[in-house]
């Protein structure tokens, strides 16, 4: 095969299938045969033209079109440079061809005071993101994962897959490592109840595929009563699924009577966590409404900018001594532990579940189109698959 | 009924049966009919005369003989005076007849410097022990779980069981809170891979109910690898069937391929984390060798003292970069929580397969000894059985 | 003596003396001679009547007029009932007349949700305080700390205090543990740089007393450059003082402006930590542009309620990875740690020197305009003087 | 200058100089001109023949004889390659010829498990060492400080020194980082009271130089009382002048007394953290005995084996419910924010009094002999100095 298929956003709106060359190696690149990407909200957004990420600070004009997009990869090694071999793999294991792998979408620099300073977390002041922020306008291209081939090199964060996990769990890697804001937050427990212990109880506002990931891991993390907050009463029901003990419809309540559930299944107190995960700003108060005094607030949804909400220091953050997580990114160091989390618990979850609808390659318009739908689960696009 | 039955421990290896009069309730008083009480590694030490718990801070002579053993207790309220109505509970929810409770052992004065500066744990420097050092040669004699009724004051730490948990999962809960152990190791999680991070390799040594418990709780917080080590099949097909995923018989193996072992896990490096549950010295540095430099090694098996083992500050500690957590008692801010996780989990990881047998109170001192064979699990006092 | 001369506050703006009749102790009481009680920021708001506190769950009219304001307190015991003379003090030290104490003013029930679950915080469903939430109306009346005596039992928190510590210095040692917000910083520390680490770069935004007082105790915890904010220069040059590395005059800057200067200081990036000492709102977006990703931000200057400001969740909060940590209140637990403190560290900072006036009782309302003027430090009542 | 003199350490007990030739530099490299190189506890040990360091983990023969020792350096600029001058530095700060830099002696591979999953501190599996794992045998030579030039390159982590900061307090930077210690117990903190909070009573178990930094360092963070143990009066006074409160003196006490006087200290529980500064296992069971229950302690000393002692892990680690810390190197991630704390922090300390003696390169043999004098402090190396 000398050419790769690959599906191109050229602008908001504008989603084409392009061939590119399929490239020479150099001896740190390897070429991934891609099997699955999944749609993530962002992809959403750039569809929309609903652009401007990392408040601004990463690009100029996000993204930056053309793209390929996908940024939640699975694939198989087909090509490997002998650098690669050796060095491309994160933890320093050899890779070969045929090997499973996943990645890490955001490439960093290495030597900034960020990436020197604070390890973990992709804060880079030279971020680059697959799927987003590079280009396919100049050689080599292939830097989405709506595509038949993929290519990375030692710079980028390459994941080995234990043999015994499918692709369908695999490709679910990324956003679940998203959900580390949970394990963040049960990083800061204390006897001061403070962030996230076992048996809390734990709000999820927006149970569309990143809050459904967040019910997932609440539950994996021992967590109490899990409220899900969602328009869609088909994503509430899969909410319940995974392990959601409440759901709040919000197009029959009210906000008052939203707060007045959460603290009625609390003695009255209010949450002890709450996650937004619709990303609309007006979540933001209603969610600091619902947490008790010294409740968590993990602030990972608002990944785009949307505007402005009005908040008072008074009630919402001070009187409320409310401890406020913000997220953006995710850590690549919690790759390798997700894939293990997987291959344990993902059959356990009924993980592939959430996958609701693979579409090929050349499909990848209508696929977006499916994933904004309050029926969908995950959407993904399958590069195996003929159209 | 106008005497209460109740085992009594008299001295080391000496137990017998012998009848109390029911007392009558002070206002701030409640009189529990118990259903179930465990037997825990602590009432096996005081049977053997092992005593010598706290390093002697606590108890002059340990146990106060006589005694009527058993803390690990759940039973209903009987009678109960009008203070405890409303100041009983440690959430301050009101209890009335019929309710099902259960009660921290540990009871603690509220104004030393312990209580007042490190709330959750029971540091007390006047601690008292339901089971153990409370004496039942005076009335009203009723401390302690394995008798027909025990008595409780407000004094005591004592918790609303959900209506829909059942007694065979809530005498589960005392053990369980032990646990609490993990959950501070992930409090102690960072980005500098200390503490406990969900996906991380978890060595349980000796898997007895306390290691058995340690499994579970392991597995419901997200733990990669979990390797159990045991001289006995039994304990050892237990700890598989609630999620060990390796097993390490002691008797058939070296110190060194056990920690061979435990290095091919996790490609040389060794475990995250280590749990001593067996209570030998020696296993501790065992455990130490077990770990990966910057490891963390929680000691709480040790509640008895059984002489030193040989450290090398150098080795086991200094270049190890070792995190160790010792823990004594267990919070008893963790009751609630942990009785919402019994109703959540407790059915999916079958947890009441964890009793493996219940005596009547005629039978504690076969009750004992079952429970100090190798091939038991959690054995049970159960108060409902005549003999 | 058989009247105590106490300073009443009746409504807002409307202050006058009064004699109340002294006491007859109960045996769980003692009667404090007054030696200073410091002016608040909540006493200037409800001298003002800007009263809403708590966002209106403790009380339903704040305060509860008439009340004797003064809740930061230094004392000498004058009388003490037999129990209070050993139960009296926080940590069980015995109490005798003639021992100087300090108070928490916030009482606790000690049995609700909060207090059960969340030792440290006062933050009981049924929290009254001394000064403010705590009428003079009826007997015993002296539940305030601008008078010559005050009443406290053992319900209250009392501190012993060092005999080496002057008055001048343990009448700072409310507002110092009220910098536990710094301390609570330095716990949230890791690797991956969030919270407080030594060498930090911390803005105060306002340095009033509370400002002031979190300017020193930056200092004392290692910070590197501190940077003070506000309007007036006679308060900067204080900040500069007692340690301030950089000051930034409100009234002749820009927000842009500022928000640039504190990037400079630190290569473009900006600060690690900021603190609302201001406790207006428009602070707060400003504070959050200050810092850089995954700073920390310190909400505790608005302990009233001032209005709303309008907050972007994707800039200020997800992209910018923040940590917020709201405060209200004190930690309890914080007193012996802070008086010792104050007692190695008092001299070399020069801390009493931030008591810029003194006051007899009968000029408690001189005392509260002076404590408004912008030139003003820390102002404190002072018993011991006559008018 | 065609050569470049060096103290070489061919030997257990044998130190000569000898000449390298002045390297031809690569781009990624740079020259430094030493000033100022310290004498560290590990120069001693390997100077005795007590070599066996990190477990023997690292090297097979300890040090890698002959070596240039010197690994606490602080120099200049004196040549520097194209790609040095843009990526040498740890933040990403250009360099230049003349500019005064430090740097972390450990040289880590950056793609093994510990440096991709364990950021900060240099665990890495292949792990070099300055002074003592990178033999002088082979060109270019020059990997220590106690020569008048050596040789850094890319994969160093060398720091830029703030112009206001003098040699004398920059060469102290390398300790001070490892007193990090201090800063993790720090971040353990929680209202649980464990880990270090200020206020605390610290002891400091030997005040050589390590110790006489944890003086400092606990100084700096906000201890209570520092409790300093040695033999030598010069020590314990300097560790009196550094801050200590309380000096024991190990040869006039017995163990049972140096208990005793901590406790008495804190009304009779123990210190709230212990730190081994002295190397010798015999001091670590009386450290865990020294401190009160949910104590803290560091074992930051033990850096060679030395051999075991007896622990109980009834005793010392579980009823004592200690957290224990061990540490071995330090983060490499410490240098930038410790060199702000010297430049703010150092003159108030008086901290360049620190070091007692300085030797030119000639006289490193009799450097070494004085630096095991227990009256002297730190000894450096100056190579600004001839003989």
């Amino acid at each position: 095969m000398s050419t790769v298929k690959a599906a191109v956003l050229t602008g908001p709106g504008r989603l084409e299938v392009r061939e590119f060359p399929r490239p020479r190696l150099e001896p740190h690149q390897a070429l991934i045969r891609m099997e699955l990407s999944g749609i993530c909200g962002t992809d959403k957004h750039c569809f929309k033209g609903e652009g401007l990420v990392y408040a601004g600070t990463m690009m100029e004009t996000t993204p930056a079109f053309p793209i390929i997009p996908g940024h939640e990869n699975v694939g198989v090694v087909d090509e490997i440079g002998a650098v690669a071999r050796e060095r491309l793999e994160f933890s320093g294991r050899p890779l070969g061809i045929g090997d499973r792998v996943v990645m890490c979408p955001d490439v960093v620099c290495g030597t900034c005071w960020y990436c020197r300073n604070l390890h973990g977390m992709p804060w880079c002041e030279k971020q680059r993101c697959y799927g987003m922020s590079l280009t396919c306008d100049a050689p080599p291209h292939l830097f989405g994962g709506w595509a038949e081939h993929m290519l990375v090199d030692t710079d980028v964060f390459v994941y080995k897959v234990p043999t015994a996990l499918s692709p369908e769990l695999a490709v679910l890697v990324e956003p679940m490592v998203v959900t580390a804001t949970l394990e963040k937050a049960k990083e800061m427990h204390t006897s001061a109840r403070e962030g996230f212990a076992s048996g809390d109880t734990v709000v999820i506002q927006g149970v569309g595929p990143l809050g459904l990931f967040h019910v997932i891991r609440a539950r994996m993390l021992g967590a109490g009563h899990i409220v899900a907050v969602d328009f869609s009463p088909e994503r509430l029901a899969m909410a319940t699924r995974f392990g959601a003990t409440t759901s709040l419809r919000v197009d029959s309540t009210t906000e008052e009577e939203r707060v007045q559930a959460v603290r009625d299944l609390t003695d009255g107190r209010g949450a002890d966590v709450a996650v937004d995960c619709a990303g609309v700003p007006s979540v933001v108060p209603e969610g600091l409404e619902m947490l008790r005094k010294g409740g968590t607030y993990i602030e990972c949804g608002a990944f785009v900018e949307m505007g402005t909400v009005p908040i008072s220091p008074h009630r919402h953050l001070c009187s409320k001594s409310v401890r406020l997580i913000g997220m953006t990114n995710h850590p690549y160091t919690g790759y390798d532990s997700m894939l293990r989390q997987l291959e344990i618990y993902g059959d356990a979850f009924g993980m592939a579940s959430i996958i609701t609808d693979a579409y090929p390659i050349e499909q990848a318009s209508a696929a977006l189109q499916r994933s904004m739908e309050p029926s969908s689960g995950k959407v993904v696009i399958d590069a195996r698959r003929g159209s």
